[in-house]
């Protein structure tokens, strides 16, 4: 083999270990390689297990080839917010130090079933919920941040430490990180995957979150877990010739610095120029209100999540955490439901809007990385989209003015998750081709 | 003391323990006693380990008096599918026959903060999604169900085997069991208190569940839990002189039974002769199809939810879920997410029409527990209630034409819970003095 096999995609994988030019535990070795000398740059993990990995690997290549899962020795990194027997799950918290719940979350029992290969758990901000950067550095400027709160399993992939990882989404964890590393990165529909053993933040807003470095292995994770539409998607045969997109600068367009301007920009004449219709979109004024109210039911619900261990080890806990349980927001019950309900009546109307559609193109970040790990970034463009419960999909594409990644986003309507998928792979080829940015590792 | 230890209320076991008239050890050896005596007929618990439950007793006594939390010794029994660190959590499947994850549940985590008495953990339906009973008998009649999903932790209330006990509710499975067993039952405001660690059905339906004899025990755990109303409930100092009622047979009225007609009639004409007015609601025509979405939201969600079991042990599962995550009801996505925007439409709908009372008294149950343990009674009162995210509980005080109990619901706003109890004291002791029935236990 020409490239070397921590470099391959899942897809990639699949192929060669399939036609038996790889095994699953040379695969870990290469991994195993890549990661121990990239680790003390990019810090991308919570938990990292080398033997532990080679375990499963050599357990992996033991597996009948009839019986063989369809992730089979594909390399997985979990968000450490997530569970995962046999091995611990501590949030970035004091309190769950060493902490080892012995129950996978659901997502990590199909991957498991599925036969993928659990690298281990990557590096989160506390509790998936502040923006306190846990170390993680950017893997394309490590003086910059890979964005939070997913920060390892972004990085991770974008390093070519995992070809597939578990994030999740509660503001903008996903996709914010996903534009910041230049990797696909996909919220899909709110509990169209189940989030069970992933810590709860906002039950009405927390997502998982998946990356990639393409969208063939979106599709693979897809699969796994079961996304499916109403209809099946037919296959895009002519490209983007014909599919009429909307563009939404959205209700916070004043925060797009002249990274993500450019990117909007361009990523609009690249669609025009490969035959699609572009429309500008504005949704009624109500829309303008999704941040505050955002907002609003983020603070409430985290007053909820928060408690046990605002009880248990209040000086444990992160300050902004400690305020969200003595309701320092100031934020009334009335005011929770009133945000909760309106968000709610927003929901089939963005579908509707959203729905005439092929996708709206949105962004995805301000701008790119910022400088420092002290602060993963604002998600200011992302927690109206985790409100509507809708499919996102970060394409990476563009840069900013430091060269860094810019990537913008795909939006649909829920439960469009194949659908967005199928239109993503060939929004990304454009974008990868002519949109200005490759990544250099 | 007259009264056996096992037998006290958690007000009551306080007030013993701080005055020193009884330690924790000695209330732990007169529960086991009892618990031993009555398992073979009730069959309330999944887990039960006396000498686990006599140490954690000594380690109490042991705590000195200035640090003793405000549930000191209270034992508190747990439904089998909220995880409690040092027990197993079944959730009634083989597939997690023993598992145990190493981890509290967040409800678990602030009882045992405040010095409950964790004493183990309680049958359940399979995943408390199904209605096959779990082989527990109802305390009053062994040979009627106690009702499900919550099934042994009503029970174990009821049979003087725990003062405590937590339940969930995703169509009727607290409050149906708080009926059937003759205890007071409280679904809190969905979210009001977190569900972490509590298995999945439904996101936006699972709630926790509390189960007490006495509304001061659901104060206790209310305290411990956050219950939070945005302002602090007045103390009712003329009883129900002067409170205005609202009564709501409901949608599905003409599921009702002889018993809870007589019920609903018996319980207005004592609020009415305890001074209270009682006006008869009719909301809107669109809340008739509450249940319709409820279950449509409900089998949508549990598609997801049982996913995971589904590709690990299909052939373990029960077939009413396996039919879950194979569609087999049918309702698309479509279908989905407009019974879900639907629901969420009635939400300040409700809250606008119960707003005006000081409680709306609904059905709890069609009628009194109905004989064999083998299905566990219809919910076809409390579902459009779970969807609607209101505070309900159970007040009981009636009787079936059997003896049963019967009881009748109070609900309210969300996040009314503490003003919402604060009724149900006052009308439960009224209902508890000539409602006709008392507890033969």
């Amino acid at each position: 083999m020409n490239t070397l096999p921590y470099r391959l995609t899942g897809t990639e994988l699949l192929r060669a270990f399939k036609g038996g030019r790889l095994s699953v535990e040379d695969y870990a070795n290469s991994l195993v390689t890549h990661i121990q000398a990239r680790d003390p740059d990019i810090k991308a993990w919570a938990y990292f297990n080398a033997p532990q990995v080679l375990e499963q690997a050599q357990a992996l290549d033991r597996v009948p080839t009839d019986l063989r899962g369809p992730l089979h020795g594909i390399g997985v990194a979990v968000k450490d917010v997530i569970y995962t027997k046999g091995m611990p799950t501590q949030h970035n918290s004091s309190i769950y130090a060493d902490s080892q719940p012995e129950v996978d979350a659901a997502s990590v029992m199909m991957l498991r079933q599925a036969g993928a290969l659990i690298l281990g758990k990557t590096r989160t901000t506390e509790f998936a919920a502040t923006v306190e950067g846990p170390g993680t550095a950017n893997p394309h400027d490590t003086t910059r941040t890979p964005g939070g709160s997913s920060s390892g399993s972004a990085a991770a992939v974008a390093d070519f430490q995992a070809p597939l990882a578990l994030g999740t989404q509660t503001g903008g964890s996903t996709i914010r990180p996903g534009s910041f590393n230049g990797v696909y990165a996909m919220k899909p529909t709110w509990n169209a995957i189940s989030r069970e053993g992933q810590k709860i933040y906002s039950l009405i807003l927390d997502t998982i979150g998946l990356y990639a470095r393409c969208t063939e292995d979106l599709e693979l994770l897809a699969d796994v877990f079961g996304l499916q539409d109403d209809a099946v998607p037919k296959p895009l045969a002519t490209g983007l010739s014909g599919l009429k997109f909307g563009i939404y600068k959205s209700m916070v367009w004043d925060h797009a610095g002249a990274g993500t301007v450019k990117a909007m920009e361009r990523g609009k004449a690249l669609l025009e120029a490969h035959g699609a219709q572009v429309e500008e979109l504005s949704p009624p004024v109500e829309f303008e209100s999704l941040p505050k109210w955002h907002t609003c039911v983020l603070f409430s619900e985290g007053r909820t999540a928060f408690r046990p261990e605002y009880q248990v080890a209040k000086h444990k806990l992160a300050q902004s955490l400690v305020d969200h349980v003595e309701g320092k927001h100031g934020y009334t019950h009335k005011d929770h439901v009133e945000a909760f309900d309106k968000i709610a009546a927003l929901r089939p109307k963005w579908d509707e809007i959203a729905g005439k559609y092929a996708a709206v193109i949105i962004p995805s970040v301000p701008d790119e990385a910022p400088e420092g790990l002290e602060n993963t970034g604002s998600a200011v463009f992302n927690g109206w989209t985790t409100a509507l419960h809708i499919p996102v999909i970060n394409v990476p594409g563009f840069f900013g003015a430091n060269g860094m990644p810019i990537g913008l986003s795909l939006a649909g309507t829920r439960y469009s998750d194949r659908a967005l998928l199928a239109v993503s792979q060939e929004v990304g080829k454009v974008w990868a081709q002519q949109g200005g940015w490759t990544s250099a590792l």
